[in-house]
């Protein structure tokens, strides 16, 4: 009989939003009136650009990448004003946290984040055997992260901000401090996944990848899985020293994000005004979750992100909502899973707002 | 200062064949003139259906993919006469590779393959710090492979028929004695990427995941890179019993190929009609280089692969060979790296080979 490592033991496997095939094949629901709320994907849909430098290649599936990726890392150290050799590219920025999880954790180790959190730290932390610390808020609080870490020293600590799935987001101040309170001998990941969301709504919590190199300990990751609307193309990045980015290259596998997956993120990168155009609809349509929340007697998390979290009183059931939803092609996150009578939903055209809207109200009756 | 896992210290990074890309931005020389012969990429290009199939879903690259890849283990399980829960995705069989290493191997163990086989193997068993054996040919043999194993007791054996970089196949018959003499701690990996042109030349080279899956050890990998023409979208399977399968799931990411990838290899498993084209090409143009061998004096492998081995004699040097044709416009791989004074060259369209034999001769003065 195989024996597998003693970290398989343990291992929670990730549960993905459900995709708009499965309703269909499910529930008999046809696919155009299935609405998906629930993976944080850009509503907006495919930028017009990306969608045309995909067409160019789309002959090109049988050439691998260019391994070395310079073309895209090029475009990505224009923005973010660093060198070539600072950044790693990954199959969404998942690829760059497993990197990170490989390259330091063993099971005599340990990793910290809060209470509520991106759900992949934790899974990668497993796969390694490692210990998972968390606080005991889910937003990012000095004391609570400094108590844990001069206790255990963990060699990773997570800070996502904006947070994921909860919303909220840490301020630049108080990374900072975390950040400089923090020994170079702990990786800090600030994931700025939502990042683009967070900056545009106020500048106290728009953080880069300048701000936090200086640190030869802290590395930044980012994603063309949201803004950019790449979600279902699987590419992120990690900026950091070029010393710590070295190491990280050894756990890279060649060939890690695929030719298309290159052409839609240099594309991408280049096209402003698709991320201008995705905040400003954001903007407009997620205040409309918040008066729905007011106007129907519930609580939620004030979002920095492409998504907002509902909190419910004990007399609405999380669980039960999510499933009357789907039910109905509504797809939406339960966070039950995660401990809270919440839902996430990611915030959508105007149109599937609608839907969202009318098939909630429909269930509360 | 952060402390890396000791096994980072001892990490080879594997050798891409050289893009495109890098030859016309080193030497500047024109894309069009440039002949990768490299990657053992499929010189036919890609395949209709494929680009058709790209293009149709070229707006949905903002969704995440279908995880549970219903359509694409369902079109494999048909093909090879399965069920879906002995199939696992990856991104390339690549991916495959690194969950089977991740399952088992940790600094107390070791790893055997043949002398000279697919490079990922041995980086994969060095991320874990796990021992690499080799036994001494490149060809598969069963004593060879039989005194290591009883020796050493190697958590995972590697069989690459047809092998690469070699293109030498090993026997149905062999691969099966191998088999039945390892005992079931051990997982045997057939790895087929190139077995669709080893079965159309001969059948007793023909190896199904059907011949394995009796043995709960055995793992069969395959590949929409090479015959399929999918190369540059990175989607590869394992296909074993259920409960091996089932351990390796806990170590795949979400959403690990992306949502074209998918599309792309769905609409590759159905077009049988782009694989008999590949292989009938093949059988015309190899015949082309083996005559160019004879005729200049130098030996080459038998090939069971899209790509045929040049063995030099001592005359030659595959060194300065690939570097003369490389600034040609020519790439082929060199195999320096592996220990042979031998270059691989990937079997191209007429025009190609008509290249690359151009300049070859013109080299040989």
């Amino acid at each position: 009989m195989i024996k597998y490592n003693k970290a398989l033991k343990n291992i929670k496997v990730y549960e993905a939003g459900k995709p708009i095939e499965l309703v269909v094949r499910k529930f008999g629901i046809a696919a155009e009136n299935v609405v998906k709320l629930a993976s944080n994907e850009n509503p907006i849909g495919t930028s017009p650009v990306v969608k045309q430098a995909i067409m160019d290649n789309a002959d090109k599936a049988h050439l691998y990448p260019d391994d070395s990726m310079y073309a895209l890392k090029d475009a990505l150290a224009t923005k973010y004003g660093v060198e070539d050799s600072n950044i790693i590219i990954g199959a969404g920025s998942d690829q760059v946290l497993e990197f990170i999880s490989r390259a330091v954790l063993d099971e005599n180790s340990s990793v910290l984040m809060s209470a509520v959190t991106f759900a992949m730290y934790e899974i990668y932390a497993k796969q390694m055997g490692a210990k998972v610390l968390r606080t005991l808020s889910y937003e990012h609080k000095y004391d609570e992260f400094m108590e844990a870490y001069e206790m255990r020293k963990p060699k990773i600590v997570y800070i996502c901000t904006p947070n994921n799935p909860t919303g909220d987001a840490t301020s630049k101040e108080e990374v900072m401090r975390i950040i400089r309170a923090i020994g170079d001998e702990t990786i800090v990941v600030v994931d700025g996944a939502y990042m683009e969301y967070a900056s545009a709504k106020d500048k106290a919590y728009a953080i880069t990848p300048q701000d936090i190199m200086k640190f030869p300990n802290v590395i930044y990751l980012g994603t063309f899985s949201k803004a950019y609307g790449l979600g279902g193309m699987r590419v992120g990045y990690g900026i950091a020293q070029e010393e710590l980015i070295s190491q990280l290259y050894k756990m890279r596998p060649p060939f890690n994000i695929s030719t298309l997956s290159l052409a839609a993120a240099i594309a991408a990168c280049k096209d402003d005004s698709f991320i201008e155009e995705s905040i400003n609809l954001h903007k407009e349509q997620i205040a409309r979750y918040e008066t729905f929340a007011k106007e129907n007697g519930f609580e939620y998390i004030e979002s920095y992100t492409n998504f907002i979290t509902y909190l419910f009183p004990d007399k609405m059931d999380s669980i039960e909502i999510s499933d009357v939803l789907l039910k109905r092609g509504v797809i939406i996150r339960n966070l039950a899973s995660y401990g809270m009578n919440a839902i996430r939903v990611t915030v959508g055209t105007q149109k599937q707002n609608d839907i969202f809207f009318k098939n909630f109200l429909e269930l509360l009756g």
